[in-house]
């Protein structure tokens, strides 16, 4: 089976060529293959498939990104994996141009590349509420964002000095599936992010939750915000009906899987 | 450039085919191909040169390991590591028949290999004295070993209770140039362990550290112990001269690197 590995501003993914929808991917294999130790490592598959060849394909676009997260269930969407995915169209010749359309679970999604930078459409995020953390015995307090899946944003003094090893806890009436906690600080010219994702633990990076920030830096309003993630620099750009992920999308190498 | 991804036990390696001694393999290359998130992801490096083409080899061998750690230093020896270059050089052709010898900064290193389990041998590990560690507010009593590097093994009641999420403390007029901090528990007919690497923090396996554990385990005698790590399992038999470490090695992927 080939692959290639590649990331998103340390979102970090294995792509899986399978243009015929010939693999039969288990959420066993996805598991195998994500193990960092005994696999290749990362934290998600995003399987490369001609729409056609999907059976949950979105009418239009020539490919579909099939997504699945690093324990094997099935995802619709992901940030910085759609933009790996870009990037891999574009190196491989399945795609051309600086602008593009291709398939997922949460429907059609547009790309525009430029250069060493890859953009997504993503849904505009709305902020719903106030709610608050508990990080070990601190407290937070935070502005709640939905965009498709929660976010609790916490503006911090410092966020290096906040300990995210362990999972925050919060108020599950207000959140029943669970919530992405993202800690803050800076300002619209340039935010520092770090982010606490539910089922995962701290990540590098977090394309919806870099989105989400925006949205509560911007204070609802639409405009463009830095977002220094530990794995990169993320921009986002909100506009009345939608919110650009643009960063870096790299291609880190091509084999053979061997398990 | 050409690698292959391979692990012992958990313990992952990216093995690089430089028969003519031709890479130019910087600190800052081997830390990048080692970042789990930007790189391809692996605790060390395992370069494969012929000794004609290395300046450290030992004589004798025809192949030569040079084994760098994730952070692109330098390190004599790698147990598992050791365990999954036979592996390699038994797949690739470079070596043949069940029992082979390679060089390594520590000297000639001699493997066997039968089926999924590959042995090396290792030095002999010498019960040197008592020490003991902190884990937060829980002090453990342990005893001390060498075998070209330190190691501390406590016994506790149960292995998987421990948070080995933080540095143990140590003594460090005893251990100056830190330890390694084994917990095991069980007995000679299985023990399980897990280990704090200094300068790593909680692996899946150490080669070294199994060797450590059984020589307290066997209470400084000859004789042979099952050690389950997270990662495995590994048969350590310590003999008069020697210790073999002995476990699966698996190969996991072929590829090109891009970055």
């Amino acid at each position: 089976m080939r692959f290639t590995k590649g990331h998103g501003t340390g979102n970090d993914f294995v792509i899986l060529p399978d243009l015929d929808g010939a693999l039969d991917l288990t959420p066993e294999r996805v598991a195998a293959l994500c193990d960092r130790r005994r696999g290749i490592g990362a934290d998600g598959v995003l399987r490369v498939v001609r729409s056609a060849a999907a059976t949950d394909a979105p009418e239009g676009p020539e490919f579909f990104m099939d997504y699945r997260n690093s324990d094997g269930s099935l995802a619709e969407m992901c940030g910085n994996g759609a933009r790996v995915f870009v990037r891999y169209l574009l190196e491989q010749g399945l795609a051309g141009g600086s602008k593009l359309e291709f398939g997922s679970r949460a429907g059609v999604i547009t790309a525009v590349a430029d250069g060493d930078e890859i953009a997504v459409a993503m849904r505009r995020p709305a902020i719903v509420g106030q709610s608050s953390a508990m990080l070990g015995a601190l407290q937070l307090a935070g502005q709640a964002v939905d965009i498709g899946n929660p976010h609790l944003v916490c503006r911090v003094p410092d966020v290096d000095i906040v300990d995210l090893r362990d999972a925050p806890r919060f108020d599950a009436a207000f959140f029943p599936a669970g919530v992405n906690v993202e800690v803050i600080s800076g300002d619209a010219s340039l935010t520092r992010m770090r982010v606490y994702e539910r089922g995962s633990g701290e990540t590098l990076s977090c394309g919806t939750g870099a989105c989400a920030v925006a949205a509560v830096v911007l204070g609802g309003a639409d405009g463009t915000v830095p977002v220094e993630v530990p794995g990169g620099r993320l921009t986002i750009t909100i506009e009345p009906d939608r919110c650009w992920l643009a960063g870096p999308a790299v291609l880190v190498a091509h084999g053979d899987v061997l398990i």
